[in-house]
């Protein structure tokens, strides 16, 4: 009988290898991927995922607005699929991010984006998939097997296979800083102690940083059956929630950069109405290793202690979270 | 001191009333947006909105892919407000949906896409909202103010504008067969008993039921506190959940048409696994009165019953829908 969570916490460790391993070995067909990008010159781009990878292609989609200057939104498969919408894709730049690379839907979609005129670009973790197969691009993110249900190291493999893809700024100090970052772990078990009673939770970010807040709420609701929802920081202040009371905590996504700077109203809010906030980013909450890093590639790292605080805050619950109640990995899809 | 829940309850039993004025006031309003749009001729719909009003756009963005056969997405704010993105947006449909119309982002990113060249349609509950002003063309969803914190006539007002706007097939039963549906509550209080100590849920559907299953999945959340998680039927069939356990029930989006079609392997697999399923169309669950809806109207029904689940839920267990604990309404919201 293995250790609840021993799976998932060695893919969480294993992560600045794996982000070493695809600057090494994975940057050649990322460049020509960004070569047949700058080639085929879209007016649009979409990007078409699943669960976690969704919140990957969300990350996509941002460097895409920001750095490509390009409307950008998610693909609905089943628009395709389902109901045989077949529209014009010529100038629409295809994106689709799979860990398994094998949902026949996913294929499916992208399938008729390139017969249809779309530049298609696949990003997983299995060279071999009909997805990798089927796209004019592929960029394997080379994370290895994954073999705990809650997804980390494919998670940050694809958030840097889309920026070499998509982004701007220098990777090359993210594998180092994705260490230091680790090495933190103190902070987030601390963190796991306060909320060691809490049910319910709110996360949220801006920009960049709002796929992180959504993939944290994911990973808290998987492994520790939370009910954490993910508002971007817009949200908190203008919208339904702009009055958070105490008893429900909020993490929020500071990492010194444009979209923490548009947190700073939120936290003022947060702060005047007594919320508990815990900081991702600043050395008293869940600190982040981001000196030097483009604000862009912030997210690769800021997920990392939110990984630790859901471990952890599984295993002291009592749970396993490589096989969380209920729920299993399929055998396709790592 | 009011009835805990007596809010929701009457915006809940208000919706056929709602629909129905909307069919008679705003079909006039709708049909000016839906003239611009032919007269634009699009070849990219870009959908903007915030918490419940996302899950309408999700809708709005199925029927630009079905019924106008355009590649669509939904629209990320801050790239336009936090990172000064200026793309291009000749060509693009831009379609905001907002109860309040003030969300200050959501009013700077459709400002920004028309200046752009997009053609801006907001859809808001309110017509002297600063969105409603900006926009090329607006439509008022003329629900009447929402007390409840959570939204529901708002929302399936905003589904049937959105409809008036892009859809096709005739709405002009949807209010009678909204108030049928609704006769229904008792499979709904049924379903709040099975699910009294159920902490984890998964909701599912396909196609123009998948925003369904997304806003069943917060409204469980903001009012009951559960741990529910929306997964399109691919990913259940496919994806890491494609082995869900005995010990998470699943709702199910089920009313006759091509994403119900699409639904039954999924139903065959988690009959296998001994899930428990809850399906949402059959009399023998949470009926719908679909018969004469054209299928892409249906998610206007299909969220009533699941509305007076989460209802029935949140009073059951002692918690007051209206106000949800730790979460209160803005009043710029309604």
């Amino acid at each position: 009988m293995p250790t609840p969570g021993s799976l998932m916490a060695s893919e969480i460790a294993e992560q600045p290898e794996v982000l070493a391993r695809l600057l090494r070995d994975g940057t050649a067909a990322a460049t020509q991927a960004r070569a047949a990008i700058e080639h085929y010159r879209p007016r649009f781009a979409l990007f078409a995922a699943r669960g976690t990878s969704d919140h990957a292609a969300l990350y996509g989609k941002y460097l895409a607005e920001v750095h490509l200057d390009l409307p950008a939104g998610l693909a609905s498969p089943s628009s395709v699929t389902v109901y045989g919408s077949r529209p014009d894709m010529h100038g629409v730049l295809f994106v689709a991010v799979s860990q398994s690379g094998e949902s026949p839907d996913l294929v499916e979609s992208l399938q008729v984006a390139r017969h249809c005129g779309a530049l298609t670009v696949a990003v997983t973790n299995n060279a071999d998939s009909p997805l990798a197969r089927a796209a004019d691009k592929h960029v394997d993110v080379l994370a290895g097997a994954e073999l705990a249900v809650a997804a980390t190291k494919t998670y940050t493999a694809q958030l840097l296979a889309l920026h070499l893809v998509l982004g701007t700024g220098d990777p090359a100090a993210v594998p180092d800083a994705a260490a230091r970052t680790l090495e933190h772990a103190a902070g987030a078990h601390r963190a796991a102690q306060r909320f060691q009673d809490t049910d319910r939770l709110v996360t949220t970010g801006r920009g960049f940083s709002y796929p992180t807040a959504r993939e944290a709420a994911l990973k808290l609701m998987e492994t520790s059956y939370l009910a954490a929802q993910a508002f971007s920081g817009a949200d908190l202040l203008h919208g339904p929630l702009a009055m958070l009371g105490p008893d429900v905590p909020v993490i929020a996504m500071t990492t010194p950069g444009r979209g923490a700077a548009a947190m700073a109203p939120v936290l003022e809010r947060l702060a005047a109405a007594d919320v508990e906030v815990l900081r991702v980013g600043p050395a008293d909450g869940l600190p982040v290793a981001s000196d030097g890093i483009h604000e862009s590639l912030l997210p690769i790292l800021e997920i990392l202690p939110l990984q630790q605080l859901a471990w952890r805050l599984a295993v002291d619950r009592g749970g396993d979270p490589d096989r969380p109640r209920g729920l299993a990995k399929a055998t396709s899809t790592w």
